[in-house]
């Protein structure tokens, strides 16, 4: 267990917003609550996996709901937090720490926020390794771990348990609904995990590898070194493309951010374009029609000066980019975990194939 | 504490129907339940609020959804206990007794069938004395008493508890979304009440009034007497209109189900027109342009025949119906009691003036 410094939460929130691959919504005003908590003295511990107890109760949480719609509401830290009272409530126990669904966006500091009011340490690990629209893509749902119960709350004082669900389908529709009731955002607390749950079906240290990643790419800033190989190199990724954003395509439909944009190519790539979709999230990379990236794979879009993410929401004609490839958590690449986030669960009908080969099966 | 007997059940089941004044839902699927739990061999006790014990807990039961469905859907006698159980689980308590929501339509019956399978009593109260589209038009909330916890169940065995609502509105919001999604409709437990919040907020002894009710006018129409009149002498009730429906409209929109009728005269009301617009409820009658009854007094669509309602999901074109009106309970005409379920509620700029004039004010 080591506390984290201010210094690390700074890095979280950069390599967050890289491992969010366009969604996820922007750490930036998470990352403000916990300066100010900070300021106040706050401090947070980080445990990793294997130093938890079999039968330690770890707490999930993530703030559900639309990026846009995060984008304009402040967050309130204690929301987080309450949502993790609610289910000690309901459940009538105290949790030993508390971890993150998603590392990817936001979500990455949603149980440091928790946490920093709690008083309990942050798991190192997640659910997803990056970022996922839906509750049911996560490493949990692959290990056919209960999907109850989940706690939903509201600015307003609104309270939703979640005690039962048929499915993990069924809490995804059940707790989207009352998130959309709540205004599109919700501070949610989710089926709580052993913690030989955790050890077993957790993405095991995504928190200090969003660090890790936050911090190469500052290095390199503050360098004047090239940040998108800092990232390459500390993430043994994959550049796909370098180029210019020409073309964006962007709606919302019943809480998602669906579209595309199209890259024209500099450098090595002029004269080729690269289209890639996104459901939040990107999902699937084209180029000269051939899918050449997809989901488990992490498609990441990267400003290719500063090596930042550039999200779903906030992609813009004009914008210099590069989009670079992470290898998926090996979770995903089973029969299982491929039926969970592969390309056919975006409603596309293409074979998954990895930019990285067998590599690809170390997470 | 008085035991139903299979009869009382019968009658009940007529007698909420005409308290339900169009809405409410027909309380047939509920009755073919409760003739298989009774062939069975169970029982159910009916209990007079008033000898309820100050801190005795009540369970307070509905069915919540569109009647159209509710129409389609078979009902489950179970899901109106596992409501409940759901509840004993949330407060880890059990319940002393059972009551319902409202006494108008299917409603009525939901405590019974709640009761057959949990083996407590009946209270012989609602919170309604009629039938009312949404959570918040009702004694209790007029009582400004707390609109949580509510706990809400559908077959497939998803299980929702609204542990804490900011107010009564927004508990019918986040519980009328849970309901969609359920497939628009679902087994609720509402905020539980203490024998005391029974004895001086419910609407006392509705139950045996639609039994009453229902035995009126099964005895009129077994002994060929005016089941119309059989009812205006039990209830105290006014003839509005007798006629035959000439006009139908009608929409579902957000879970409701909106429009209006027009009767033309028969009798002594021959070359007149009543009009009575509807949400569920039969809600305002307009005779010549003027408005001559409204909620909260029922105003009660009638087979002129039988004396058996006629619901706003099922009224057509060419029956021949007589409205009459019965008088509202006191609770209701209070200035709050007005605020909640008054026309100006229900979006009509009316003032209302009851039927009964000063005798309104006895429930």
């Amino acid at each position: 267990m080591n506390v984290l410094t201010l210094d690390d939460i700074e890095a979280l929130a950069i390599g967050a917003w890289i491992l969010g691959t366009g969604g996820g919504g922007s750490p930036h005003h998470a990352l403000l609550s916990m300066r100010r908590l900070y300021q106040d003295g706050v401090q947070v511990a980080l445990i990793d996996p294997q130093d938890l107890a079999d039968d330690d109760q770890i707490a999930v949480v993530s703030t559900q709901g639309a990026p846009l719609v995060t984008q304009e509401r402040l967050t309130d830290s204690r929301a987080a937090a309450r949502a993790v009272e609610a289910m000690e409530g309901h459940l009538g126990r105290r949790f030993r720490a508390v971890m993150g669904i998603e590392v990817g966006g936001a979500n990455a500091l949603q149980p440091v926020m928790a946490a920093a009011h709690l008083g309990i340490p942050v798991v190192d690990a997640d659910a997803m390794g990056r970022a996922y629209p839906e509750a049911q893509m996560t490493t949990f749902a692959v290990g056919n771990l209960h999907p109850a119960p989940l706690t939903s709350v509201d600015p307003r004082g609104n309270e939703v348990i979640v005690s039962a669900a048929a499915s993990w389908e069924w809490m995804e529709r059940i707790s989207r609904r009352i998130c959309t009731e709540f205004g599109s955002t919700a501070a949610t607390c989710k089926a709580p995990r052993s913690g030989y749950e955790v050890k077993r079906w957790a993405v095991p240290n995504t928190t200090s590898r969003a660090i890790r990643l936050g911090k190469a790419v500052m290095e390199a800033n503050r360098t004047h070194a090239d940040p998108i190989a800092a990232i390459l190199e500390s993430e043994a990724g994959k550049r796909l493309f370098t180029g210019k954003i020409a073309e964006v395509e962007r709606r919302t439909t019943g809480g998602f951010l669906l579209g595309r944009t199209v890259l024209e190519g500099l450098g090595q790539e002029r004269g080729e374009r690269l289209e890639i979709a996104f459901q939040n999230e990107w999902v699937v990379a084209w180029r000269a029609g051939s899918a050449i990236a997809s989901t488990p794979d992490l498609i990441c879009l990267l400003d290719s000066d500063t090596g930042e993410a550039i999200g779903t929401e906030a992609v813009r004609y004009g914008q210099r980019a590069t989009v670079i490839a992470l290898p998926a958590p090996a979770l995903f690449l089973t029969p299982e975990g491929l039926n969970r986030v592969g390309p056919a669960a975006f409603g596309y009908d293409i074979p998954f194939k990895s930019v990285f080969g067998h590599e690809a099966h170390r997470s």
